[in-house]
Parts: structure tokens; C-alpha cells; sequence
């Protein structure tokens, strides 16, 4: 292992780096080195790299598990500013450590990075080295809330992992770390020691004091304009805190809190030390890096020619860096309609556009391109004639401007007629321009006008883009189109496989561009791509008597397409003693975490087998064991939490959830899980549950949220609820308590399913309207973009169990926060009334979007907004009040209901003295309205139906009664007969908002 | 820089070292990693290196010093257990660091290591280049407060400084650290912010209240048996500590506490570290070290011959590294004693025993040995003869038992006469050994007897001395004499200096060998070597018309004698511009930190010039300028203090104090310089000071102590005193004032010299009270080997002043106690009545032990006591007593008074009625007695003079009465007769103490 880092070492202060110390105090990664997040900073240049022993408490595992360490090694190495080709230069230093790049596979698979505590983020890849991650490779785009000028490259290589893969062993402990001495013999102890202080020992008292002291210290520093020792004391927050998380002692708004903290103090820490470098002059200069950047290719000769008469074809080619798989196909389709549009802009006569994408390249080729435009002829217009002649027949001031302008003498002009109008006017003839000088300018501008969902920059001083352009390919026919963007010029060579014996070679000419790729290994259409996929995986799973689920499968297989160039599937296998695992979790992690295809027997049951897809050639044997190895990593990892859940029981760990912060003002997860059981309760009252129904519900509340304090839901907190349902049913508990527990965490996302039964869904009420009453009790509402609480995603999901579920048409949203408001009270938290409404109208608020994102009319929707806190309901609702908004009684009835609402004063009282009402058209409304009878609780589509009777004698009425008459009493009378309409007809009804609905 | 790092990286990696990395957390040097300290306990051998940044706040300066840094880049390596040439190994690593080992001046200059914070310690070496320090080299004896077991070699290289001298800058900030980038661009932000931190800005209490979070931290851990984490809490602890008391917030107390605290934690890991290793069967092995040591030497051939006849030289050689100097001398003797009375106790002829020494090497030289032994004859007595033969004339058993044990036959026993008995008796010979033979042996004792002031253990499995002993040469004439001692066999090489062409050469031959070593450039002989150096010295100093003062440097010169094997002088200089500085400065570093000889004119003024002596051959203008390189680094140290000292007034100085913790229980050092001044005022009352003198009093008294706060006294506090003279001076005092200020400082130690003025000494005897009371009255009264505060040197110091000041006669320990009790207790501390007994009861026990040091017999040192508050009257009186001790009559006085003593019982009043005193004798002695009046305060002489009127009286008095009369009323009498004699007599004096003293 030492001699990995001495290689390391080597290879990079041979290429101008400057060799820095771990830091002194504990960091979770070598990016928090102050040589890398301060020096970042700025315009100063630097290059450096470093070992950085990396403290992850969260990863501390007593040194049992293979893969997890609560110190691991990082070699960290920075760039600044990018040197235009760091890709190349880092797979050169795999080979200075040893490995036969040409043999494995090695791929750049995004990963954007975030440090919500440092206020940075960038973008780039994990590097995988036959399906595991050895790198973490990253332009660092912001530090400390500052955009960075120049960019940095970051490239922090996971040692532990790579040393494991290069050795071939599957445990931590046993790397050779030196000759004769594996790593378990000299850090062992320590792993051990550290993980029991972690995650058992360390007092949380101490450490919280410890905290305050640390951010007091750090901002007292700030205060004295001294960056260097705020920082130092920035990291020991960020440590400390990283242990109370692994004691399971930050509650999630403590969380919310202490991230706030540590980022607003790295903010202010990189400000002030941009203003002390700049104070200081800059010490390291601002110029050009520490050494030259290394030319990736030579200068291209401008050799862009006219081309003969004829057509030709157009092969345009944008090289860039790995492209995140879902911006390949999208900048596909952005660079084809932008080429089409440029092109229809111009005369340029050509044939089809093709447009193709690889992780690596956007491919544009246009057939029978021809030579030039032709010439066009255009009347360009002059003065009125009537304004061009003065009154002597001379030509005007006006009409000799306009000679002048258009390069003409008077005598040549014309007449045209413009609009009816006529018009002095000239004939020009617009020259064609040749092919290469249009495309030059039409392809620079397709260039610039890239965009992707996130942006980053790179050491180009203007480009903007998902991943850095590297180069640009530019021919027509066997010529060279001149494209020049930026830093950018384009040539007649392109990049193949990194690893290709020539990596980057000529092209001749742009026809048959795809095969001339093809003859590189490179597939660049992606449908193509994806068939051979597809074909290789089901051949290869065939092998083992299986089958890859195609359907089941194609948003993997999409991304897989857009991860390579060439795909090389090639299959490997598992123990199947894994398979013993729940099958979420084996599939979870082949797709999520490696991007394997499953592989399944005609039943579908999973077999110990997976399809991984390589990038082009490589030694498959290598491959494979090395994918093998990794996903046995995963698993054993997986089987270790198993394993140690399955010694404990749902009870053991229900009981456990005392031991973790939910909130420290709401108590304990066991608290919330308290009253999510008393809630779910309550809101049973209203519902029809048999006695079995009633048992689940009482059994799977009394577990409810148990899998939390399980170290798979710890670990993989995508899992909550699925394991609860496995770990319940393995504990004996019924199938029915089981997906009541596994029911209560849906759904999860926008997409997710819905509880399939009632006791589960009536526990995912519970949860949501408690997480959403507790948080408003709090005052901590979602604001902006900032919902560090899924408040949003918690409304939502109460709102679709409601409208999915009939069973609980009588569970409203405001029955289930009053009575959430209840049982935190109950616990002593304080809960203002006002809370309450709050979180009404927040859940009301998010059943509107869902209806206007559905293409329900805002009319429509705001309409039912008043019977909105029984959502399902208020739903059928709409249906109805749409389908009879066709009809045109219906429509006469809202027309006169607006009529009434529209005259009527707020709170006027309803009710009449008929006695009063002595106008004949006074007197039928009276008597229509007491025939309609009281609606105010009924349904819109009884209502519609009894309520076409009043509208006769509603519109008589305003016809011939004055309401607004002079004598009160009389007045009062006639507003009271109006409002009692009003009164009457359905309360979930807004009817003034159907005016927009229905156009009125 | 970082080139060097990566140097000496491999050069240990390819010795089979391990690499480490730095500490993630902040440590003050490299040995505080746990790689070093937890590692070098326990059986497990461990070979590693490693960079450690050591940050010492106390050494911050804001990157303005040339020479300091808060954080200092050091490199470690450990080697366990010691390979038995590491000192060899070293030199070959300052080679792969482009160290010319040959033309520099490379020593190995004691130095014993000791962290009272860790209970560890060691003994060793800086090695200096050109007399700067670059690396610590030491054997580690004990760590934890354990015992090592095996030993490890230390080695501890100091990266700046090798780098300076390397690359030839005078300021850290130019080191190149990497191509095109110095130090200082890298780490002078850092520096100066560290450096404000640390000194200015840290908060005391939120560090207070780490400490305090850290070590309880730590003891959770120990009781969890924990030792990692519990180690990394101590470093922690520490370092908050040396941030505290950067920041000048730790008393001498808190110190104290702190350090118990530290040492007891540290204990308490590395006995758990230990037990744990133990418990996990020692992963690393309990073998041989990680890679094979690479042996020095071939084994030497057995080739002890038996010499022929005639007479040989002997030679033998005992090889060490590099002893103290003051260990050369002492070891020479220990060996020529053992050597001759060893020789002594054979029959082994030979001629003159000369023993010599070096750093490395002890060298015996016997003329004229023998071959072998003379035989010799020895009677061997039997029983009685009466026992031997029964009464048949028959032999008996004892005598048949005696003849067998001699292995002769009866018939050849003989007869001699044993203390006028007759005894059967055997002659036996004694066959004479041969010399090698005989040799063999007692060299072997003598190494084996080898004994320093303090001893260490190596890689040899049992010997012990002040250094390792690393070879034995043994030759008599030119045949070898086998030596076998533990681990070591003698041979017939010996080792020049390391840096030779050929480090090992052979012996031919015993005889001639100082001038063999001669032809190796070896000095053997100390007194040659001192003489070439004093020769030297003054040829050199002459050179630029100075000279060096021999007899005031001959300590200095015995030092450097021991220090060289070949005394190599050359001559520097330095700026003279520096003797601006105070002479004591620039002679203090010269001699104490750098071992040169200052020159000085003839009228002793200092010249810009020094002489440094080097060891051996070397390139002459390189170490000349290295040594001029590092003189004036610590002279720009020096006038760096000095300057920004002369800028700041004694008064604000003295206003600083009140910054400065004394002890948190008993103030700042403002408070106790305001107890100073007044208890020197109180004492002051009883003493002669003319008008001046006053006036100087109170003015030093008003800035007693100012000088603590300047730079210079708080990096050199042995300066104290010094600089407050220099520093007064220069802002205008009087030179009385100036002197007073320095002399309240004195003695500073046991040899040193005494206030010279009445004033000086008035408040140096108030800062001892002062001191001495303050302690007592927390309890802090020194116990066994301890005594932080140095309360025996101020006691001692007390006694020697008022010894030596008889206008001081007034003052008494008693009353200066009292004051300074006093003055305490003025300022809110509370004193006990019974502190003040103690504390003068200590300072009574000092001045007994002086006496009894000045070879007084103890029963006059008893005798005085009673007067010892005021030690120098005592000491008079002393004088007197012991005079008059030769004096019959007076030794009649004695014991009359001492039989009086013996028979009147404590407590009797004195007093008589005459009347009641009728017997002539009673009458006579009465009479006697009111005519020699009352001396009870009088002086020894006087009291002589006039009692020996009352021995004669006192002795008939005796004769004749009966003292204890059966009537009370005269028993009475007669007593209270013999009570006011004693009364009467000296209160100062303890006549029975003389007892002894007069042989009575």
C-alpha cells in the first residue's frame, strides 16, 4: 500500500503538483484539507497532492465489515485551473500504480458532488474500474457559496478500494500495507477502538458542548479576519458533529441547524480569504499554472477550403468529456433541432440530418450539402413615391438617403407596391454564401448555444456545459469546415477509446462517418447501441438458463446505452447464498448502485447471476472478477446488516427508537411512532374496519417505524418500510401486520405506489399528518426550494391516499391534523390553533397543483377548493361539476347562483320572512326555494338536478324586484331569500370561481 | 522541501520502515503520534517513518523570525528494536539527502530526552551540521512510565532546518518548497494567523473549558478500555495546553496540576495499550524487527591464541557512541580503577596502565604483560590435628574427608600451624593462567561493571551505560584476546571516524596504538586533544588581533575536549552589528547553545568572532559558514527580542504583569511584584539605607519583576535579571536602580554570586519570602524529588544572602516570613498561622544542610539552630562556639550548663529566692549567678568570657546539694537557681546539642 502512495506521489510532483501533509485535525475527506476548499479559492494557480487519511464515524464498523473503515485513505490531488485534459493525465496514473488500463474496464460514470456543510458543489464522475468506484474525479465549480475563477479539477482516489482490487483480496485487513505487514496488523486496533468511540462511547453531551465551543471559536476568528484558524475550527465542528450523527444524536432539524451553521461559517471563512490572498497580493501569482499544461494535440492548421460544385456531406462532431447518460439523449435532440433550424434559416440546399450521441460525442452528419447558397434577389423598400419626389419632380432628401444607402443611383430605382402603398424600392441580389462559410459561423453557434440541465465550467473562458467540449470535427466531404467557439478550433482528427493503441485519429473524410467510428469501436447510434445490448443480455443470461426482464428493465437499459461507446456485456455471477437476502435489496443494488441487469428464471425468480456492460475491449476475464468483487462487496455488506437485524426483534428494535432524536423539541422517533399509532387510531374511529383489520391496524401501530433503529434501514435508508415488512414477517408477525408496515412508508416519491390496505393506509396518514402537524407546530414551514423535512412530498401523499382510497371518504385532512394536534399536546408539545390551519391550507395548497398539474381549468379547481380537506371526495366532486359544466342548465343555474353571490353582502343571514315577499316574482323564489330543499351537505350532481327548478324564478326575480329596495326591512327580506339560496345549495362549492371554468 | 521528504521516504522504505502518516490531530512533534509513542511499548517490533507537521504555539511569531514556526515540518523514523547501527544508518540517509557527509562537520552532542506530559523518556543525541541542530536522535528508555522492552531508536529529523542550510537561505520563507514556489508563498498566511491565534486571540476560557472536555473524554475511554481513543483525547488535551499557555494563561501551578493530569492518562494508555496488544497476541509478532538489521561487522573469528613467552602490550578498546563529555572523563577513571585493581588482584606481571578516552571509545594500554601467571604455592588448611587422628592413631573421618577433597593420600598431608594450632595441612599449587586467558575475563568485568550517572539499555540483551557500547578491540601484542561480553566479542578491528573512507580498520598490532589512532586522525589522549584546542584557539583568535580567554572558558574547552575525537578549530564571525546586543546574550549562545569559544581584545572586549571546534577533517569553508549560519539565526532570534523589547518602557512592562498568571490561587505577577515591594519595604524598616539607598529601593521595588514581561526573558528566562539591568539602563534608571533590578535576581543557583547592593538584596530576599510563603500557605511544601516551584533554591537563597550581608542582621527568616505573610493575606489570601512555622522550619532545614555541607559537625550545627532565623549571627556564632570549643575552661562551661540541662525539668521558671538558698554552696552560686547577669540575648564570646566565673560554683554546687530535696519548697528553689542559669545563657545557642560535638 505505501508504495501505491509513493508511486502516486511520484507520478504527480513529476507533473508540477506540490506535496502538502494531511491535515491536523480530523476530516472526512481530503477536498476539506484547506489545500484543497481555501485553495480553490481565487485566482491563484496551484497543483497539489496529498494522502488524506479520511474520518467517516458513519462508516465505523468495529473493523468487522470488509469494505467499511471509519478511516480510509484518500490521495487527494488538485489542478487549478484545468489543465484541458485531466482525464488523460489521471488513467496515465493508474498505470504508474500498476494497472493495465487496456485490460480492465475503466469508465466515467457521473456523480455530482455537494458539501451542503462547505457550501460546494461540482460536477464530474465516479471512476470505475470494472464496476467499482476508484475515483472521485470533480470540476469544482463553487467553494464556500463563491463561484470558482479559475475552475479546479479534483481527483481523490479511494486507496483502500483500489489496493484491494489490485491485491485480490475481499477484506480490509488483509491489504499487504507493507512488505510483510497487512493493514489489519497495524490499524486493526484502531478501526476497532474508534468505531466503539463512535458508534458507543463517545459521550454526546461532551461533544455538543464541544460543538459550541469549536463554532464560537471559529466565528470569534472571523471576527479577527483571520481565515486560517475560523477554518481549522469550521473542520472540528464538522467532526464533531459527524460523531454526534454516528451516535445517532442529530435530530433532523438539529441537522438542518447545524448544516446552516457550518455553511454560513465556510461562507464567510472563503470570503475572507479571497479578501486576505487579494490583501496579500496574491503570493502564488495570478497567471498561468504552476507548470504549462501539457497540449493534448498539437495546433490544428486552418485549412478550411471552398469547396467544387456538387454536394457533399457534413460530418459536425462536439468531443466532450463523459456526458451524464440522460444528457446525451436530450443534447441529441437540442443539437438536432438546432441544426434544422439553422439550416432551414439559410438557402443552403441539403438532404438529411442525422444526429447521434455517445457519452462522449454528439455526431451531426447532413446529406448532399451543396456547394453554396444560391444567390437571392430581394426588393428592398424605399420612401412612399409620393414622399420621394418633391413637388418640382426632384428627387427628395428621402429618396437620395435611400440611393445612398443601397449603393444605387437614383436612375436605377424602381417602384413597388408595398401594402397597397406605393413605394420606391431597389432589386438587390443577396450573394449565396459557400457551404464552409456558413457552416463555420451556423456549427460555431449550435456549439454555443449548448445547454444541459446543470451547467458547469471548465478552463474554456466562456463555454458553459454539462461536462467540458474537448474538441470539435468539423468536414465537408474530405475538406475541413474552420469552426472556431471559444478556446475551441475545430480539425479533421477524433477521439476513439481512451485506452486505443492511437486514441486520437485522423478522419478523411465525412462520409460513412458512422462506420469509420464503427471500425474504432465505437457505436455512436444510440439505438443501435441499445439493441446490441439487448441482445447480448439476453444471449448471456440465456447461458445460465435465464432472462433479462427487457421491459421491466428499459430505464436501466437507456442509461446503460448512454453509458458507453462500445458495449461488451459480458455476464458474472454471485454467491447464491445472497440470495437469501430480500430481493429489493439484491436488485436495489445492482441497478441503483452498478447499473447490472438482473438476471431471472422464466418465473422470474432472481438467479445468482447479473449482466454487466463494459466499455470496448478488455480482458473480460479481469472484468468480470473485478465486477464479481465488487458486487460481493455490496452484498456482504448488505448480509452484514441482515445478518445483525435479524438476531433482534421488531419489539427490541421498536423499542430502540427511544434511542433516536427525532426532533429534539418533539422528542424521540419513538415518540412520533407513539403518536402515529394514537392518530392512526383516531382516524379509525370514522372508518369501517372487521375485527381482523382492526387487529393489524393495533399490532402494526404498536411496531410502527421499528426498521428505523435496523442497520439496514440505518444504512440504506431507501429501504424503510420494505424491511420492516421482511424483518416483521420473519419474525412471526401476520402478512397482514407485515404490509401494513411496509404500507404505512408509501408512497415515497411522486411516482411511488399507494398502501394497498386500509390499516397500512390509515399508518401512512398517521405518519404524514403528525410529520406535517409537528413541523408546523414548530413554525418550520417549507420555504422556496429549502423543504429539508419532505413537508411537500408528506401533503402530497396524504392527498393521494385520500382521493385513491373510497374506504376513507370520512378521514378528512383536517379531522387527521386536529387530532395530530391532539396527541402532540398530549406530550406536552405546544401546538398554536393557528398551526393547524396552516398546515390545512399547505395540504390544500398542494391537492390545487396536483389538480392544475392534472390540466384540471383553475376555475374548476378553485371551485372545490372548500371541500378540499376531504380530497377524494372533493375530487368526485369535480368530476361531476366538469361533466354538467356541458350542460347548459347547469350552467344557467351557476350563472344564477353568481348573480345571487354577486349581490348578496357577506354574512348577510340566511332566511325569510315569506310574509315580507309579497311581489309575485318575490313569491315564487320564496316558494321555489322552499321546494329545493337545504343542499348545503349534499353532492354537486344531486344538487344540479333538484336546483334547475330555482333558475326560472331567480332570473324573474331580478327581472322585475328591485333588491336593493329603500325600505330596510323590505330589503333585508329580499337579501335573505337570496342568501338562503345561497345557504342551501353545496358548501363544497365555490361558486363565484366557476366564471373562469366556464368562461362567464 | 518536498523533494527531501520524498528522499528520505525511500532511503527508509528501502531499509524496511513502514510509512505513517501525519496525526489528524495536532500534535507538538512527531514522537506524540501514536505510531511512535503506543508502538514503542510492548514486545512487537516496529519499523517506521513518517512526516509530522508539529505544531508549538509557543513558538509562533507571526512568520516574522527567521529560524521560528508555530508549525514545523519534522520527519520520523522509530526503529524497534534498535538494529545496533542506526547511527550508521542515519549518516547514510543525510547522504541520500545530498548531504556531502564529508565535507560537513557532522556530531553526535548529548541530549536527553524527557516529556513529563507523556512519562517518557530518553537518552541520545542532537545531531548537529555545522553546529546547527538538524535531528534528535534518541534511545527511548521509557514511555507511559513504562519501562521499554525492547529499545527503540528515535530519530527525529528537522525539515526546515536541514532544508535552510541545504539550500543556503537565512529565512524559512525561502526555502524552495516545490519547483518555483518557496515556503513562505505556501505557509506565510498560515503562519501569521496561527500565530495570532495562538498568542492574541485564542480564548482562554473556551480552551479551559477543552481541556476539561478532552481529559474527561480520555478517562471515559481508559474505563471503557479503550486506549486509541483515550490517547487521541490526551493529545488533544495537550495541545489546548500549549495554546493556554502560549497564550500565557497557565500558572506554575496549573502547570503542575495539568501535567500530573496529563502523565497519569498517559500512563494509564499505555499500560491499557499494552495489556490490549497483549490480549489480541500481538499482531506485528513478538520477533525479530520487520526486516533483518543489516549487521555492522562480520562476525569475528575466534582467534584467542596462548602468547609465547616474553612480555606483550596490551591493548583494549571499549567502542561507545557518543558519550557525554562528562561522561569521558569519568569513565576513563572508572576504567583505569577497575583496570588496575583487577590487574592488582592476580599474579599477572606487567608495567604501566594508561587509559585514555574519546566520545566513542575508552582505551586501556598495559606495557610489558606477562604471558601468564607465576605458579603458586598455598597451604591448605585441614582439621586439628588432635581432630584428625583417633586415639588408635587411626585417621578419621574429617581428616580422610579432607584428604579426599584435596585429592591426595593421607600419607602426603603435612603439618602447619594456623593461629597457634596445629592443624593437618596440604600444599597446594596454583597453576598460573596465561594472560589471554586471564584477560579475558577481567575485561569482560569491566565492561560488564560499566556504570554513568544515567544508564540505557539497547539492543544488547544486558548491559547498561551512559550510551551503547558497540565494539570491543582486544589485543595483546599482536595476537587478539577474546572478549565476550552479553551480546559484544571482542576483535581485532576498531572504528575511525564515521565518515572515513574506510570506517573500519584493522588492528595489527596492541603497541603503538595511540599513534595508530593518531594515523587515523584520532586524538586519543584528552589532554593533547585540549591542548591542540587551546593552540589552536589562540592561533586563530590572533588572527584578528583577540585572544580567548583559557582559564575563563576551561570548563567550556574540557567540554569541547570530550566532544571531538580530532579537534579541528576554525574561526568565525559574526555581524558586528550584533554587539550592539548585551554581552551576556551573544556569550550565553556561544558557549551554552553552540560550544564556541568567544574572542575578546586584550581588554576583554568582545570581538565580532568566535571559535568553533569541529571533529576531524572536514571542508573548512562549508562548516565555517554553517556555523556562521546558525550563530546568527539565534543572534537574530536574540535581536529580534531585543529591538521589539527596547521599544516598550519598564513601566508598561510592569503594567504587563498583571497579564501574566502566577498562580491562579494567589494572583498575577503584578500582585506578587506589589508583595515584593512591600515586604521589601518591611524589611527595609529594620535596616541602615541611607536617603539614596531608599530611594533606589523604592524605585526598583516599583518595577521588580518588569523584565518577565519583555520577549527576551520569556524565551531566555535565564536572562531574567539581566535584561531587567539592561533594559533599565536604557530607559534612563539609575545604575543603582539598574543594579538593584538585577540583583534581586540573585543567586539564580547554588554557585552563583550574591546581591551586591542593600537594595538588591532587600528585594531579592522579599521575592524568596514572598515565594516561599505563598506556597505554604497553598501546601505546596516540596516533596522528595519534587519541588516545581524551587522552593530549596529560595530557601537557600535566603540563607546565603543573609549570610553574606551583615547590614541585613536585622532581618530574620522569621520576620520576613511574617511580612510576607502579611502582604498575602492583604491581598484576600488566606495564610494559616502554622505556614508560617513550616515555611521557617523549611528554610532552617536548608541552612542545617548547608551547614552540615560545609563539613560542620552536626552537633554544632544543632547547637546553633535555635538561632538559625537569623543564619548569619548564627553562623557567627557558630564560629565563636567552635573556637572556643578547644577552650577547657569552656568545655567546662558547656557541660556544667549541659548537667543542669539534664536535671532541670522543662518547663521550670527561672527564678530564686536567696533567701531560701541558705547551704554555702547554694549561696555561692546564687551569688555567682546574679553576678553574671542575663546573656539570654547576648553573644557566644561574650557570655564565655563572663560564665566561666560560674563553673566552679555550679560544679561544688553539685557536689554538695542535693538538688531534688524532699521539701518542694527548697527543691524548688535549687531548681529555679538552676533554671535562671540557664535563662540566662544564649537563647541562640542549644547547649546540649553540643553533646556530641564535644565528644561528651
Amino acid at each position: 500500500m505505501q508504495d501505491a502512495l509513493i508511486a502516486l506521489t511520484k507520478y504527480w510532483t513529476d507533473r508540477g503538483c506540490m506535496i502538502a501533509q494531511p491535515f491536523n485535525t480530523e476530516v472526512g475527506a481530503g477536498t476539506m484539507n484547506p489545500a484543497t476548499i481555501l485553495r480553490v479559492l481565487g485566482p491563484e494557480p496551484w497543483r497539489v497532492a496529498y494522502v488524506e487519511p479520511s474520518v467517516r464515524p458513519d462508516d465505523a464498523r468495529y473493523g468487522e465489515n470488509p469494505n467499511r473503515l471509519q478511516t480510509h485513505t484518500q490521495f487527494q490531488v488538485i489542478l487549478k485551473p484545468d489543465p484541458g485534459n485531466p482525464q488523460e493525465i489521471y488513467l496515465a496514473s493508474l498505470e504508474a500504480l500498476g494497472i493495465d488500463i487496456h485490460a480492465h474496464d475503466i469508465r466515467f460514470v457521473e456523480d455530482n458532488w455537494a458539501s451542503p456543510a462547505l457550501g460546494a458543489w461540482g460536477l464530474g464522475w465516479e471512476v470505475w474500474l470494472d464496476g467499482m468506484e476508484i475515483t472521485q474525479f470533480t470540476y469544482f465549480q463553487q467553494a464556500g457559496g463563491v463561484s470558482l475563477d479559475p475552475v479546479s479539477v479534483e481527483i481523490t482516489y479511494g486507496i483502500e478500494r483500489i489496493l484491494m482490487a489490485l491485491q485480490g483480496v475481499t477484506h480490509f485487513k488483509d491489504i499487504a500495507y507493507a512488505p510483510g505487514v497487512s493493514y489489519g496488523e497495524v490499524f486493526g486496533q484502531s478501526e476497532y477502538e474508534m468505531s466503539r468511540y463512535y458508534l458507543d462511547d463517545a459521550d454526546v453531551d461532551a461533544n455538543r458542548a464541544l460543538f459550541e465551543t469549536y463554532a464560537a471559536e471559529a466565528e470569534r476568528m472571523l471576527a479577527q479576519r483571520l481565515p486560517v484558524p475560523a477554518y481549522t475550527y469550521v473542520l472540528k465542528c464538522s467532526h464533531v458533529f459527524n460523531v454526534l450523527d454516528a451516535r445517532g444524536a442529530i435530530s433532523t432539524t438539529e441537522r438542518a441547524q447545524a448544516f446552516a451553521r457550518m455553511r454560513g461559517l465556510a461562507r464567510e471563512v472563503s470570503a475572507l480569504w479571497i479578501a486576505r490572498r487579494e490583501e496579500l497580493g496574491h503570493p502564488l501569482g495570478t497567471g498561468a499554472a504552476n507548470g504549462p499544461a501539457e497540449p493534448l494535440l498539437p495546433e490544428m492548421p486552418d485549412v478550411s477550403t471552398v469547396p467544387a460544385d456538387g454536394t457533399s456531406s457534413l460530418l459536425f462532431e462536439i468531443g466532450t468529456e463523459e456526458m451524464p447518460p440522460h444528457e446525451v439523449s436530450q443534447t441529441v435532440e437540442a443539437v438536432r433541432a438546432a441544426v434544422t433550424e439553422k439550416l432551414a434559416a439559410t438557402r443552403l440546399g441539403h438532404g438529411r440530418i442525422e444526429v447521434f450521441g455517445t457519452p462522449r460525442r454528439v455526431v451531426v452528419t447532413v446529406g448532399d450539402v451543396e456547394a453554396r447558397e444560391p444567390d437571392a434577389q430581394r426588393t428592398v423598400k424605399g420612401p412612399r413615391v409620393s414622399a420621394a419626389y418633391d413637388d418640382a419632380g426632384q428627387p427628395t432628401k428621402a429618396l437620395l438617403g435611400f440611393a445612398r444607402g443601397q449603393g444605387v443611383e437614383v436612375e436605377d430605382l424602381g417602384v413597388a407596391d408595398f401594402g397597397g402603398n406605393e413605394h420606391v424600392a431597389v432589386t438587390v441580389t443577396d450573394l449565396g454564401r459557400t457551404a464552409p462559410e456558413l457552416l463555420s459561423g451556423l456549427l460555431a453557434d449550435v456549439v454555443t448555444g449548448l445547454r444541459s440541465e446543470k451547467n458547469m465550467r471548465w478552463c474554456d473562458p466562456s463555454l458553459s456545459f454539462t461536462r467540458p467540449i474537448r474538441w470539435l470535427t468539423a468536414l465537408l466531404g474530405d475538406s475541413q469546415v474552420h469552426v472556431r467557439v471559444s478556446s475551441l478550433t475545430s480539425g479533421r482528427t477524433t477521439r476513439v477509446h481512451r485506452t486505443a493503441d492511437e486514441p486520437v485519429v485522423q478522419v478523411a473524410s465525412a462520409g460513412g462517418y458512422p462506420e469509420f467510428l464503427a471500425a474504432h469501436g465505437i457505436v455512436v447510434d444510440a439505438a443501435r447501441r441499445r439493441q446490441e445490448i439487448v441482445d447480448a443480455a439476453q444471449a448471456l443470461a440465456g447461458r445460465v438458463g435465464g432472462q433479462v426482464d427487457i421491459d421491466g428493465e428499459a430505464a436501466l437499459i437507456d442509461e446503460i446505452t448512454n453509458l458507453v461507446e462500445q458495449p461488451n456485456a459480458l455476464l458474472g455471477s454471485f454467491d447464491s447464498r445472497y440470495l437469501e437476502l430480500p430481493e429489493q435489496i439484491l436488485t436495489t443494488v445492482m441497478r441503483k448502485h452498478q447499473r447490472y441487469l438482473p438476471v431471472r428464471t422464466s418465473d422470474g425468480a432472481l438467479l445468482p447471476n447479473f449482466v454487466a456492460v463494459a466499455n470496448g475491449a478488455c480482458d473480460e476475464a479481469v472484468v468480470r472478477a473485478g465486477n464479481e468483487a465488487v458486487l460481493r462487496a455490496r452484498y456482504e455488506d448488505a448480509a452484514f446488516f441482515w445478518r445483525a437485524d435479524l438476531g433482534v426483534t421488531p419489539e427490541d428494535f421498536r423499542a430502540k427508537l427511544t434511542q433516536l432524536t427525532f426532533e429534539e423539541r418533539i422528542g424521540s422517533m419513538a415518540d412520533r411512532a407513539d403518536r402515529i399509532a394514537a392518530v392512526a387510531s383516531d382516524l379509525a374511529v370514522d372508518v369501517a374496519l372487521d375485527e381482523s383489520g382492526a387487529a393489524t391496524l393495533a399490532r402494526a401501530a404498536a411496531l410502527a417505524k421499528f426498521d428505523l433503529a435496523s442497520q439496514m434501514v440505518v444504512e440504506l435508508s431507501s429501504l424503510a418500510g420494505v424491511m420492516a415488512r421482511e424483518y416483521a414477517s420473519r419474525a412471526g408477525e401476520s402478512p397482514d401486520v407485515a404490509q401494513a408496515l411496509f404500507d404505512m412508508e408509501l408512497p415515497r416519491h411522486t411516482s411511488d405506489s399507494l398502501p394497498d390496505t386500509v390499516p397500512g393506509a390509515l399508518l401512512a396518514l398517521a405518519d404524514r399528518f403528525d410529520l406535517l402537524m409537528a413541523m408546523f407546530s414548530l413554525g418550520a414551514k417549507p420555504t422556496g426550494s429549502s423543504d429539508p423535512f419532505g413537508l411537500r412530498r408528506a401533503a402530497l401523499g396524504v392527498v393521494r391516499i385520500l382521493r385513491a382510497k373510497p374506504e376513507l371518504s370520512a378521514v378528512t385532512v383536517d379531522s387527521g391534523l386536529r387530532s395530530a394536534a391532539e396527541r402532540l399536546r398530549a406530550q406536552g408539545v405546544s401546538v398554536a390553533d393557528d398551526a393547524v390551519d396552516s398546515a390545512r391550507e399547505f395540504v390544500v395548497a398542494r391537492f390545487a397543483q396536483q389538480l392544475r398539474d392534472e390540466g384540471v381549468p383553475v376555475g374548476f379547481v378553485d371551485a372545490v377548493l372548500p371541500g378540499a380537506s376531504a380530497p377524494g371526495t372533493a375530487a368526485g366532486e369535480l368530476a361531476v361539476l366538469r361533466q354538467r359544466s356541458e350542460d347548459s342548465k347547469f350552467r344557467e343555474l351557476v350563472t344564477a347562483l353568481q348573480r345571487i353571490a354577486r349581490i348578496v353582502p357577506a354574512g348577510t343571514a340566511a332566511g325569510f320572512d315569506p310574509a315580507r315577499l309579497k311581489e309575485p316574482a318575490e313569491a315564487r323564489l320564496a316558494e321555489s326555494v322552499q321546494a329545493l330543499g337545504d343542499w348545503s351537505d349534499g353532492s354537486v350532481g344531486a344538487f344540479a338536478d333538484a336546483g334547475g327548478a330555482i333558475v326560472d324564478p331567480v332570473n324573474v326575480f331580478f327581472d322585475e324586484i328591485l333588491v336593493m329596495a329603500e325600505d330596510p326591512d323590505v330589503r333585508a327580506s329580499r337579501l335573505g331569500l337570496l342568501a338562503t339560496i345561497l345557504a342551501r345549495s353545496p358548501s363544497s362549492i365555490d361558486w363565484s370561481a366557476l366564471d373562469t371554468a366556464l368562461g362567464q
